[in-house]
């Protein structure tokens, strides 16, 4: 539903097309400032093949986030790889007594959906980067249900961590080479603004989740969490990144969009708002801080 | 470069990214309507694994769009899924003297780039998927030399076809389920235009290519091949298509543009165009046949 109160069908039913400028691309995730997305219809893709995990414990948060660096560098796009920090794993055996946190301060687990034994190869690697990279223990797991518990403990994080508090969510995504000095970057503004920030990451992506716990009862730590926040959003834009990999810009996010886009790159979104929204309708107030 | 003069630069260095609008995504294809593009940085990926290469030749076009249908339908996703026609095979075989129209009517050549066993086994499905569909012979080609060589003919029909006369050359894509019908209806044209035309085709992406023969020196036959085009057009749109898979839109499918985009949805770029280029001094009058 337009700004204008049309309903229109954008996207196409054929693998490809290019009549026209490609209006679905820009309707996801605008967020609602462009339209009201009243249906979606998704093209469906063949089961993937059965993947293999690969898990790594490590004893620095940078050292994972080197192993992180290293697989993309040995030419590997793993269907995950995901980073649990010691916060983290500490909140969730605190919650669900999994035990994770007595052998691991940082886990990284790895999928890889390449079939046959090329897919092997590439777990193989994958584990060989996380031992050069400082790992204390790897293995590729040959057990599902022990695979599907390790991704299990990552799902969990978030709730685990919100039962110590409100949480201050960040998304910044930074290039996959940058993963280990962010990290770094992160522990240090963490020590910083005296901020407990734990760490749930969708590393192989460079996208990073740092987790600020803000306590409601005291006003000092929760200023000191914003602190934070704005400090780690400026280190990833420092660092090539953006202030969201996947989340979003919303409210929370407003001043840094600013401080990731130049004005005249921003003149372009705000136009088309308003060209798309005259009367300022869809979803007024989000995403840009300026007035359209 | 902006239609006010503005140096900027789209699109994010990240693996992942949504801070407002994917303006990248709008650009492209925007045939100049909407910027000038001076400068591209493309993401590097590895290199693929060696692929597999399936041949199939068949006696009717209709039976090789079944085949592709059937290749869709058995959930395999090919790297790649050609379709060169009889008129081609005659094209290549005058210049080149390759000899293929002596063994096949139509050819369909599919690559599988699925690593390992796995690979094997949709090469295989592949083949008998063909086979089902009436190949009158298929083969899994061992031999890359051979491979390449069949890939050439394939990139050799559009300029042996050009030989023959002024080509116009359509790029209608369909849904796949669609292909043995829109293969059909073009021979159908062909025969209701008394227009010779020509078939190449990304048949596995349902882009289809047909190449209508206009000679200089007719007028006649000119008349004839441009009706065809646009039966070829409205045929596609009635089964669900698009009037470009894959070339745009510039002068030539302006009309086509028309026709598959209803008025509500074609306000949507002409406001956008008319936000980003307010003097309209990009690519004008191309693209879009409303005036901005």
């Amino acid at each position: 539903m337009t700004g204008t109160g049309e309903l229109v069908r954008l996207g196409r039913r054929t693998a490809k097309g290019v009549a026209g400028y490609d209006l679905a691309a820009l309707l996801v995730g605008s967020e609602g400032t462009l339209g009201v997305i009243t249906e979606v219809t998704v093209r469906l893709r063949p089961t993937r093949a059965p993947e293999r995990t690969v898990a790594g414990y490590f004893d620095s948060i940078v050292d994972a986030g080197r192993a992180v660096d290293a697989v993309a560098a040995a030419g590997i796009t793993p269907s995950a790889l995901e980073l649990i920090d010691r916060q983290c794993l500490l909140a969730v055996d605190a919650w669900k007594d999994m035990g994770l946190s007595v052998d691991a301060n940082v886990v990284l687990l790895g999928r890889i959906d390449t079939p046959g034994s090329l897919g092997d190869d590439e777990a193989a690697t994958m584990r060989t980067a996380f031992d050069k990279s400082g790992a204390s223990w790897s293995a590729q797991s040959s057990d599902q249900a022990e695979a599907d518990a390790l991704f299990a403990a990552r799902r969990l994080a978030y709730p685990a961590l919100e039962r110590l508090g409100p949480v201050l969510t960040e998304d910044i995504c930074v290039p996959i080479r940058a993963v280990p000095e962010m990290l770094s970057r992160i522990e240090s503004i963490a020590t910083q603004w005296d901020t407990r920030i734990a760490n749930i990451a969708h590393a192989g992506d460079g996208n990073l989740h740092p987790l600020l716990i803000a306590p409601h009862d005291d006003d000092a730590a929760r200023q000191r969490a914003q602190a934070a926040f704005d400090d780690i959003i400026d280190a990833a834009l420092n660092l090539g990144g953006t202030v969201s990999g996947e989340h979003g810009i919303g409210l929370l996010k407003m001043g840094g969009l600013v401080k990731e886009l130049p004005p005249a790159v921003l003149d372009m979104p705000h136009n088309i708002k308003r060209a798309l929204d005259p009367t300022n309708i869809l979803n007024p107030g989000k995403v840009f801080s300026r007035t359209i």
